[in-house]
């Protein structure tokens, strides 16, 4: 199965999800290769102690999505791991946000390493809430990049 | 109320955690002026699909403690504001991996913008899993910097 | 002079430049509000001891033209400070590169904090080079955000 | 040659150090395994047109500290490639700040991958100016991680 594959089988129900994403109450929206989107709509679970969404829900998302839009130009057999992830708080997000979109873009792809970046953005107003890049190791079957 | 005053009043339960803390199941360990460290025990809720725990959870732990981290810095009346994070990832975590320890430590400390770092390590190891730098904003009540 | 007025004059040649801008060979391309692009010719004196154009290079780029990029979008009397910089490397940069352009743009302008992206790329073959993204503190004339 | 062996080289002078070290004025002065340190004493040449030192210097400084500190863990025929690095400014560097140092300190050695952080500060004061990570790719001859 390809990285595309596996993802919109996930997403299709196919395939289980991603935990963490039940935990978190986040799930995919849209895959297609070298672009996936989550969605997730903010509550009263997940705020830090100074009354606003803790950046934990971004930074989640964020990783979520980029992550995988390195994983949907993937063949099959071939996975990734994520060196690094780097997030801009833009907006501070608050119950009143509503449902909000994460969109993760490959930026680069090379045989060894790929480089992706995303926004997340408020589905009602279009507002950008963070936005982030992310760094990914290729790992083939082998052991060593693709 | 300081700053550090507030987070021993959250660790002594005298004050509410971060609601987020109860959803991902962590807790506040120490905290002293400059320096707060979180604990975590990760279980297959936190995991990913690809057979590891995601790295929100890492990335959440992080912009706790790096962030809280500053705020133990701030005198009543003053709050604080991510602007960013950065994590590396440099070890799977995994449900073998037992408790882990993510501290986060002051580097900066101005008027407007303070930085901080941290490291999320295996308390039986000591292996280091992950480490990250914030840079936060510092906002007084009359709405500019202290 | 508004910071669009400003960059304007600069590539112009009615306001000097930088002084830095002179040291390494690089010059302003094009400025319009929320988009400033530089270009540079890498040449010997730009390599590491590794055999290619050192990172410094494509880091200093960015850091100029997405801080302009911000710039470009501040009023009359308000200046900037950059906070952070990150860069990914995407591709080694050498003498058969040829010319290099870097453009930076505003992601987000908010009162006190704006932030921006900026690519680096062959004009030749328009492959990415480096990307990266900053975060800039707005500095009004009275000492707090604009 | 190892990677410290290669360094130490260079510092002794007895292989030629980096062309862009010398355009811009910096030198090593410290090399041991998983740190390395370099110096600058910034002049008008690394201004901005905004009346402080360019932030590429500290870039570019922090660059060179951190990559030859993850260099100095390589056995001989190994080499690295910098995929992405953060910095942080933390306070105006100017031509009274004087003599800058600026230590790289290995943080992660991985058979693929290697991460590393370093700080600038004034020599005189002893004060931070900016800080930084980097993550770098171990390139081993046969052409994968070591």
């Amino acid at each position: 199965m390809t990285g595309l594959e596996f993802l919109r089988a996930i997403a299709a129900g196919e395939l289980p999800g991603a935990p963490i994403a039940e935990l978190l109450g986040f799930e995919p929206a849209e895959a297609e290769e070298g672009r996936v989107v989550f969605a997730a709509t903010p509550d009263a679970r997940h705020y830090n102690p100074i009354g606003t969404v803790h950046g934990g829900l971004a930074a989640t998302l964020l990783d979520s999505a980029m992550g995988c839009a390195v994983h949907s130009t993937l063949p099959a057999g071939v996975g990734y791991a994520t060196l690094e992830l780097k997030v801009n708080f833009t907006r501070p997000i608050t119950t009143d946000t509503g449902r909000i979109l994460c969109e993760g873009k490959l930026v680069h792809r090379g045989g060894r390493v790929a480089t992706a970046e995303g926004r997340v953005f408020a589905e009602a107003t279009g507002k950008l809430l963070a936005h982030g890049t992310t760094t990914c190791l290729i790992l083939s079957p082998n052991g060593h990049g693709a």
